[in-house]
């Protein structure tokens, strides 16, 4: 199953065959003031430095998010998409619950962007399934609905399989569907993350669909997080997660990505470790001759 | 399927219910020249340093290996299993390809040890499972045989199908069998990951036995092992080990598992991750508050 996303010049294929895609979370204003305040100005200068940054540490598709409360997201969005457009030249994914500020994206969007997201809800179906077929994207689609998250991988997957038969019903195809697991706080259930990991196996298993998530929340409120996101990321390639919604800045994070792909034969003979390794260390060396400040 | 191994005061449970066993695998002269000096004249301070260190950093139970070319292996092997009992109180495992060092360690020992190893050639077997019967000892068995070492998972599991077979034929039950998936060099073969994993994963469905590996051979010849290493050792653990031989003194090795623990639901609550963390806390300060040298 190959999920195809594209900017006006470039393609990301998503897919089990291929090396793990990285979905770049860092231009969301959510818990970002600084960021909030910019938009609601209308100031992307930390969206343009967001995205290049992002890129350049491996992130093949950025997540674009620009609601800042009280603020008109579908401009807000619109403006953002532009600039982040004439930054990078990466696909991008549109995050929001609001379908007008979906549409003001992908309005100006260039190439097959993928939306964040619809739920199995059937309002959200009804509202984000006619945007994706509309402008030809792909949609991640969360596995909760109208009942609210279950602790049941059994229930997260028919869910999922709910997902993908109203998506055919508009004519969109399965490999245009990236399922989401839904990834909760183990700190709050120490069960969790074996029910994030065990949905991620059947909707791999079951409806051969691609797999997205964002891993990080499973470590809230726990010490040492990027040390149990390495962990965890890890662990979720294994059982056939395709992509995530991360940082790439976090070296431990993005190490444990490239090294899963390794084991996962995407990295032949270990090349793209072997490189990144020798530029990590002419980073450290380059670091060591600073004077001391 | 539980595992059981014990000291003279201690029990240690290999099971999917329980968390992952370590298995300290520092008391080996293979490769340390000084121990395996120390070792030829009869010193076992570094071996009781050494047994020391590694139950103080998480080893449950500590494989013994005395083996010096040109030494008399047994009379060794006798000693240093006599050392380590003095020492400390973890279960031993005892790791020689020499009948009779494995018979002069078990003969001396107080409990029920592991040995390290069969294989699943007629020789291997013939040598090993009786001394594992007459002690009451677990075996593991790597999943190897006079053909050599298959890249196809199907065939290792074939040989580990076998070697339950023959502990079988000698009485022995499956619960004292701990199978090794065997794990090479991915920087000889890009695949050697993927066919490691995926016997793991068919060993434990189809056999419902332990899985125990030395996880680290894996990233050999490649820059930044324990990284490596520790993405590694989280995958394993999804598919099923349940116990490794390693080094517990790699701390970017041992966080990796006890957060894959946390993650397959064998630390309720985060408990031992935060304690860890506290400890972890405290070296560091202790560590900043030294004078420089």
């Amino acid at each position: 199953m190959e999920t195809v996303l594209s900017s006006k010049s470039k393609t990301v294929i998503i897919s089990p065959e291929k090396p793990f895609v990285i979905i770049g979370e860092r231009i969301n204003p959510t818990g970002r003031k600084k960021l909030a305040e910019e938009l609601a100005n209308g100031d992307f200068s930390r969206v343009r430095t967001d995205a290049l940054a992002q890129v350049e540490a491996g992130a093949q598709v950025l997540d674009v998010n620009a609601g800042v409360p009280g603020a008109d997201e579908p401009a807000s969005m619109r403006q953002a998409v532009q600039k982040v457009m004439e930054t990078v030249d990466v696909p991008l994914c549109f995050d929001s619950p609001n379908a007008a500020a979906l549409e003001a994206a992908l309005s100006v969007y260039q190439g097959k962007a993928l939306i964040n997201s619809t739920t199995g809800e059937e309002a959200a179906l009804e509202r984000v399934l006619p945007l994706a077929k509309k402008f030809g994207a792909a949609v991640i689609g969360l596995c909760n609905d109208e009942r609210g998250i279950s602790q049941d991988p059994q229930v997260r997957l028919e869910i999922g399989r709910k997902i993908m038969a109203r998506a055919a019903d508009y004519g969109i195809s399965a490999a245009d569907i990236v399922l989401d697991p839904l990834v909760l706080t183990i700190g709050a259930d120490s069960n969790a993350g074996k029910v994030t990991l065990e949905t991620i196996r059947l909707l791999r298993r079951e409806l051969g669909v691609n797999v997205s998530a964002g891993a990080s929340n499973v470590s809230f409120g726990l010490p040492d997080r990027p040390v149990l996101n390495a962990a965890f990321i890890s662990m979720t390639m294994m059982n056939g997660l395709t992509a995530a919604i991360t940082n790439p800045l976090e070296p431990t994070v993005r190490l444990a990505i490239m090294a899963a792909d390794l084991f996962l034969g995407h990295d032949a003979s270990g090349m793209k470790w072997i490189k990144d390794f020798r530029k990590r260390e002419k980073a450290r060396q380059a670091q060591d001759q600073k004077p001391a400040a």
